[in-house]
């Protein structure tokens, strides 16, 4: 405490006059302070000490007759100070008194300034967020309401200095500012985690600076689209919270389908978040701590990957002291199917947010989710595609990204086949950027053609370069219509196998259905896959017939299913099955005109012979044309 | 050499008195030394100059008629040093000399002390454990009785120094101690390596301080159980072996079978390693390097598995200078299956230890291992299972751990169905540290559904919430039943699938024998495996019928087998199907109630027929009930 | 610019009088300077002012008269400086002028040399091979005529420091020389890119350096063999490509056929250019970084590959600054199933060397590749091995390796069962280096059965101990019988399933044709694999018959082929295959007597019926033996 003694020459007892910036550790039961009323109740008065110290003045203390406004200037006595930290005065009432000048003990330090103050003492305050054990100290990286700042502690060569302090804890270092290799950093002195008030005072600092940096870029969507109007809130609360997680230094892990739109998705995202990281952190590194993408070529979120993301995100809190990632499913996520994976990592409190336009279920997974953004949610459907989603979203991310993301909405809706009549709009959006419609159509064949050969590699650098988000413009040209004719010739190669054996009936409700054995009659682990090649034959044959087609290409143990002109509720036929057929063990899914499905494989043509019987007896509807397989 | 000579005027010869610490490298041809007899023979006698340093005084280079008793104080000369490093010295009959004080040249500094010496220069002997070359220096770690400590020696940027020095030698180093972000080293001055009896002094100093702290901890079982009693003994050496793996630096790579118990088995270990290991190379860090778990699909030590092992392990070496590795197997090892990869390993001298509980082939393994513990070396068997050993070894290797493990074997014994009597005590054991036996039972579900899930990995930090070692307890008591329960629901819908599908038909012998193609009838890929699948339809098949019962789980190229009251002895069955059908390629094996086979697809009608043949006539024993499934 | 100025009291107009190493940066409008004539041309004279600065005096500008002879020393006035850079002068009488010597305005320090200069200011040319952003400073690598230096420039911790600055540029480097852990760099004060002349100077004096550098070893072949001896040329560029690359920090990414042949190519070259490495960046460590070497099951360069490869590449470049790598094709790349894979490559400017003995398709790969050697370019075959040739080049690449690889080329011919005359020769040299053709067999063996065992693992220390170089002598000696005859083993246990499968017939040409199913007649996923079981199979029946003998191994989709005595034309029996056979999708290739095929599942039977009435018909040819498998 650093007490000034004004030269007053009074020799009665001293009375302390607190800075504003004190707090209750700064006081003694017994001393004398001036105080400030600042409330009145029948059994007492309400004093301040400083900003931060308040207590009470029981009416019982007073000599009687004395009657208190609010403001008004008294001295006190502090009595007590009780367990749970609230402090009794009595009034006090001195004739004679020296008052002494007491100022807070430490003057605080922005994060943000301590390259301004290398070789001083400086103190800082603020959140562990992040604790990493060296060969040699301990680094603390403490996070203020202006910046985070590493503070190297010293114990033993790779013993884990105060081993009690945690990440998440408010603390006040003392140290000394150092340089090293052009960062800073805070040589450790004091290290106290801070509780009661103090630690609330400077959590609530922490948490108004954060909310404010966390704020979403406020952008107007790129075309006028009331459907797509109605999900910006939903997508701004989507980039406050990522925004936020950055800040607070949580990694982002992020897992979107391996498909077209997937990449529309999550490609933008990826790079306005790495922008962000860069600008939050000052440390081109920290991407690549921070943030990572990762394909899945199911439709859900596997167990095993969920495993697997769980394994790797403990084991880099225990190598790096790192917080547990934030999961963002992106045009994946939103059904049944998901939620195993989600309870897995909710036990360890890993926050989860969706944003997928495949049909929902959000009874089952708004509960375990922190934001669901979803067309259907909205009485929307698929044909806003998650591309179109996520290039407003990552606008909101970071500022200035417009120009760049111009052409990805037309390339995920054109991905998707998208029956959106804002299509229009986005096509003539990326043709005014450069890009007309035969070019995206082959962005579309390259991103799905390389999605294949990377398998579940992001290949980031790469794909940059093909859907020219953060890419090289001259390569972008050149390698779009190379890979598009290379996914076209082997394409064709496939279907040069598979047509012969394409066998074609006329069913009842009289559409022309076709099936295929694709394990049998095409190339295997060769692109195009199985779900490709059976789409892929299905265009052919409704360009050849003009009429209504329904298309099955089966494996050992599953089917995809299409179908243009034909009404099939794949959920509906599934549930049938399943009760038809004890031990078929089927599953799976899709909308009304694409689907696929399993079984075991012993009951292969039991399922077929029964699934072709109910396509048989389905309502045809013209409207009906193919949406987004997967 | 640091003589000093004592103001005693004399002028006659010089006598040099040796300080006790004097080596034979301060000796020199032709000087007089003051000696002590310490043995007297036939031919002249034994002296001492120092505590080191000893010869042969000749009886030929006696005057004549002296007799000296050990203990006699003499002046000798030295004559001769012999190839072999031998002394010869003559008697010296000297009437006037001069005395000079000897010292060891240096004075020897502890490696665990060297933090005190910052700034000094300091000299220290002992073993080089580790050289490691970095863009800069190289770094030789010198490990002595006390402790290791990092040397570092610059020749030019990325050139190795002193590059005859080997991992293994024995030398001196004399360098100015340095501090280094909170680590000690010692930038070399000189660093040379010794022979002969310096070397030897250096090298039994060592190894009597290594066999010290490699002394395993003293423990009593945690139950009273004469069975395991008798091994006892073997588990103390393996755990001295591993501590002075250690102590040494050797890394410890550790195989182990992927199911319950060899988990059960594995975690401990590793947790009681890991903490042994940071205390002895006071680096958190260092288990990283020093050790690793990793899971084995295969019931044996597969060639693959021991190629990537050695690669790795040459790799580390090549990179890091680290010894090649011990390798330690865990629930797997002990079968003639294991030999050729070990004797792969042995090519490369590296030692190999085993702790297994399966049906062992010691004839085959032994004259490969250093170590082989198996219950069925000492006349017991499989009821005895590794997580049980495993406890103890851990319990051996690191103090303290006893309270964090009881519930343990209670969960090895479940997870492999020991029908010991001691798992009475075990589960009570568990009861008393707040397991009941539904949650044990839950925990080993949780294992073998994790196991699946984590493939190849070893996901240490998820498997220790799971088993609640080192672990967290809330979360622990959390996700057991939450991954016990999805297990349970997976496990229920293959059994939809498949129990449809089970074949029935009583043999011969009386027994109900079940048969069911796992590969067509259940869903693939997913968990649970083939295996698995067979023991919940067999469980549930004995539970219905209360009769002996044999089930047969086949897929195109193997088959899980699995008894009840039915005795079948499967490697006499495997040796006679590849009698009778040749070219079938039948191999496998297994207990009296369980095992697995392997055949090549097209002969598998031939191989089920046949076998069930033989399954028909095999003997009824009520005694037998089902024992782990590998 | 330091002018000094003589005392020589003149007082008309300056002249100055620039150092030779003076550059166009250092001469201003408007001065005079001491000039020496170059060229006469009618249009006026060229001159020097200093051994980097020339311009044109216009004829226009003489005052008439005079004649000028080259060598002749004038005094010219500097009028123009053009955009383009060019000088235009004219020429000065002057009577009377004061002389100053201008020095270059700094004197280079060769990059060699600057660890002799720690703590001085020094100024370096040169080319910038690397930059990399650290978490502090940025690190450009600049490479001169001597070698490459580490200059470090710090701009804000972890922000990119002169952003225009790319690799490739030509700067000047003014900064003070560190130490820094043993290593030399330099602190940038300034960093300066250079352009015209000045550029283009230092840019020849590198490529005349490199060129220097890049030269081959001047090595006699291991053999006198007239048929290599025209490939040694082709071989020379290589070296000379790639010792380019190594000097210019270029990473080489190496892939290889995964067999014996391909390792005995692959492993020498990966020897001589980590050594090589080594000695160009003075760095242990560098080889780890420059050079990968990779296995290829596949027989050609598959698009997954090369999308991996790729995209690696681009990460490495992203995080450590590095080139894009060059891509060494051994033992594999020669056809057109390769050119998807390079024309992706080329798309990134990534150079292409190829070194194969596969048939070549040159006008299908040579517009791709920088580099294509191929005996069948020369008019020669496969026999002439990848391994020979590539044992040559590695001496080209490394002085002094010849000892090491004297028996590489035996191994490589055995391995592909090479039937040229010069194996009498390589046997014969392999013999004097103490290998017996027995020994040489196992190491071929052991280096298949490890190729399976490592799969994607290049495994580079053990099969340097396989293969004996940069091995351990006596540890080869040891595993290589070991690794045999576990491969032996395998092999049998194998052929005891499929032998009794094995079918004969005799077909119209006389030929014995043996088939066999090997997906259902041999053990799967273990050594040996279906091609050389197949293989084997084949081998004994053409010792057991003495006849000539056709063997097909088939599984689902694919056929291995084997001939002996049978001319078989694989390419056009796949080519009227197709045509036969609509929808079978078959490809695939191979010699006279080797090859494999593929085809889609659901065809096969008809696809192996068609292809042995073809092979029923093949022309005999007893010359025809067994050539090189894939």
């Amino acid at each position: 405490m650093n007490d000034v003694t004004p030269d007053d020459g009074a020799d009665g007892p001293v009375v302390v006059r607190l800075h504003s910036s004190c707090t209750a550790q700064e006081v003694s039961t017994g001393e004398y302070y001036h105080a400030t009323v600042n409330g009145v109740v029948d059994y007492g008065i309400f004093v301040d000490i400083s900003e931060h110290v308040s207590g009470l003045v029981h009416e019982s203390t007073f000599d009687g007759g004395e009657s208190f406004d609010v403001g008004d200037e008294i001295v006190v006595h502090l009595t007590e100070v009780r367990e749970n930290g609230d402090l009794s005065f009595e009034l006090a009432d001195l004739d004679d008194y020296e008052t002494v000048e007491r100022a807070h003990s430490y003057e605080r330090t922005a994060a943000a300034i301590v390259g301004q103050r290398v070789g001083d003492t400086v103190h800082v305050e603020g959140e562990v967020v992040q604790i990493k054990q060296t060969g040699g100290p301990t680094i603390f990286r403490v996070r203020d309401d202006t910046s985070a700042v590493p503070c190297t502690a010293f114990e033993e060569a790779g013993v884990r200095a105060h081993p009690d302090v945690e990440v998440g804890d408010i603390v006040h270092v003392k140290g000394d500012v150092e340089e090293r290799e052009g960062t800073y950093q805070i040589e450790v002195g004091e290290l106290d985690v801070l509780t009661d008030e103090d630690a609330t005072d400077i959590a609530r600092r922490l948490d108004a600076a954060l909310a404010d940096q966390a704020e979403p870029v406020d952008v107007d969507p790129l075309v006028d689209w009331p459907a797509l109007e109605q999900l910006l809130p939903d997508l701004r609360d989507v980039a406050r919270t990522l925004r936020r997680a950055v800040l607070e230094g949580r990694p982002i892990r992020m897992r979107h389908h391996a498909d077209g739109d997937g990449m529309c998705a999550s490609v933008p995202v990826q790079y306005a978040l790495t922008k962000f990281i860069e600008d939050a952190h000052q440390d081109d590194d920290a991407p690549r701590h921070l943030l990572r993408r990762l394909p899945s070529k199911a439709p859900y979120y596997e167990m095993e990957d969920a495993t697997r993301d769980l394994n790797f995100a403990l084991e880099d809190r225990a190598r790096h002291g790192q917080k547990l990632p934030l999961l963002l499913m992106l045009d994946n996520g939103s059904t049944a199917e998901d939620t195993p994976a989600y309870k897995t990592l909710d036990h360890y409190d890993i926050p989860i947010v969706v944003v997928d336009h495949h049909h929902p279920d959000p009874e089952a997974v708004d509960p375990l989710v922190d934001e669901h953004v979803n067309p259907y949610l909205h009485g929307e459907d698929y044909r806003i595609t998650t591309g179109m989603l996520c290039v407003e979203l990552a606008r909101m991310l970071y500022p200035g990204l417009t120009d760049e993301l111009e052409h990805v909405p037309a390339v995920a809706g054109l991905s998707d086949r998208s029956k959106a009549r804002a299509m229009t709009d986005y096509l003539e959006l990326a043709r005014e950027a450069g890009y007309d419609e035969t070019f995206l159509q082959q962005i579309s064949e390259a991103l799905d053609y390389e999605a294949y050969m990377l398998r579940y590699d992001p290949g980031t650098d790469l794909i940059n370069d093909v859907l020219n988000v953060g890419g090289d413009e001259e390569r972008h040209r050149d390698l779009v219509p190379f890979l598009a004719e290379r996914a076209d010739e082997d394409v064709d190669e496939q279907l040069d196998a598979a047509m012969p054996h394409v066998e074609h009936e006329r069913v009842a409700n009289g559409a022309n259905l076709y099936r295929i054995d694709v394990e049998n009659h095409a190339h295997r682990f060769t692109y195009p896959a199985p779900g490709k090649t059976t789409g892929e034959i299905h265009d052919r044959k409704v360009e050849e017939t003009g009429e209504p087609v329904i298309t099955i290409g089966y494996g050992p143990d599953f089917a995809v299913l299409r179908s243009d002109g034909v009404r099939l509720d794949i959920p509906v036929m599934v549930e049938e099955l399943n009760e038809e057929l004890p031990g078929a063990g089927v599953s799976g899914g899709g909308h009304l005109v694409v689907g696929s499905i399993r079984f075991v494989p012993g009951m292969r043509e039991a399922v077929l012979d029964a699934l072709i019987e109910k396509m048989a007896e389905a309502e045809l509807d013209e409207e009906l044309r193919s949406a987004p397989t997967r």
